[in-house]
């Protein structure tokens, strides 16, 4: 049974640690768990990060929101269609929420906006009649739970001056901005209630991963069965 | 005073050589004249255009649109908005028209949908408020005119033979699908009577070149008594 599982959420919130250690769970019960992250996740990707990082002067933000999105439609059918279709999990570290939240709310490109061209990119395409007009159906490969990893961003710049962390041109643009990217996740999570689920991002490694799992239960409650008989009845961490 | 003109068609219509004709027209009227190409035009065009290029496995239609008008924006952002703010008059050989053709008709994803994506590209950000929501008005960049090159696609076709090009990977997608891009921009022609004006492009380079200076005198009547008397009278060319 196939399964995509986002996790989303300010830097500082722990994804990567929580993608790593859900996947690990995930592998328990699953013959192929699929681990990816954006932007990046596919060679076009990985060149649009490149070309991102590389620019010395600041892009503009809505080339970059499309950027972006181009990069997402390119991960969508190369990696994570193929791995859907093949009844893997795939886990992937920042999706589509990513973009409404930083572009959308973050820099004011206009949530319904940027949604709009996200739509498009995670949309498959049916082939054109060979004559007459082309068909604009299309099945959009929204995550089936998205997990968002929620922190005050005060606590997560703690976290980062406490690693030592340089802070990146995301970051750079400061603390009002990162207020209204947090806001604007958590106008998502009301927005999605069946898709996404929020979990306190405080806590420490293991209540949060402990946290995490039971959202995913609550999402595939026969994975209990599959998991150890304690998880499916207390939520203990394996 | 500014104006914004773009021209399209598909390839072997004359449109780099009547673009290069158009201008030379123009720098007689006004102090600025840019002239400007799609893909390309701008740093991260051109970055964006080597990259399509130089791929060697095909690249997902969706992602190629939305590079293409990652492209756009910066275009708009980094050229022509700031030329148009200069009171210069702006020629594009290629602009948002192309992508609803090529993409939206030509392959099949949806006039619709690219249209949303150009939108986006094509709008200015206000930036967002310190509080509260952001912004989502923008003013959309468009032409004030297109001129259409239309041309039959086997007159194209033989066109490019008799002058030895190579089909790119364009062009090498076949007759069907050229018939649609050109179906497709006759029927933009039909959306958007005031903005686009059609020009037949099976006649001779002079017969075309006065032809489209036709359409721009309907467009900008004044500019009639600013270009030669004969011109102003008779529509002779220059």
């Amino acid at each position: 049974m196939s399964a995509f599982i986002t996790i989303e959420g300010i830097d500082g919130s722990g994804k990567s640690t929580q993608t790593a250690r859900l996947a690990q769970r995930l592998r328990r019960l699953a013959p192929e768990v699929v681990v990816s992250r954006e932007p990046g996740g596919s060679p076009l990707g990985e060149a649009l990060r490149t070309l991102l990082l590389a620019r010395d002067r600041p892009i503009d933000p809505r080339a970059e929101a499309l950027l972006l999105a181009a990069a997402r439609a390119d991960h969508v059918q190369t990696l994570i269609r193929p791995a859907l279709s093949r009844d893997a999990i795939v886990v992937v570290d920042r999706f589509v929420d990513s973009s409404l939240a930083y572009q959308g709310y973050g820099l004011g490109l206009g949530v319904e906006w940027v949604l709009q061209i996200n739509r498009f990119a995670l949309a498959t395409t049916l082939p054109p009649p060979a004559t007459g007009p082309a068909s604009e159906q299309a099945a959009e490969c929204w995550p089936d739970l998205t997990v968002l990893l929620d922190l005050p961003v005060v606590v997560a710049q703690e976290r980062f001056r406490q690693e030592g962390r340089d802070p990146d041109r995301v970051e750079a643009r400061g603390t009002a901005y990162l207020e209204r990217v947090r806001e604007g996740y958590l106008q998502l999570a009301e927005r999605w209630p069946q898709r996404i689920s929020t979990v306190p991002a405080q806590g420490d490694k293991h209540e949060v991963e402990s946290a995490i799992w039971q959202a995913v239960l609550q999402r595939w409650p026969q994975w209990a069965s599959l998991a150890s008989g304690t998880e499916a009845e207390g939520g203990t961490p394996l």
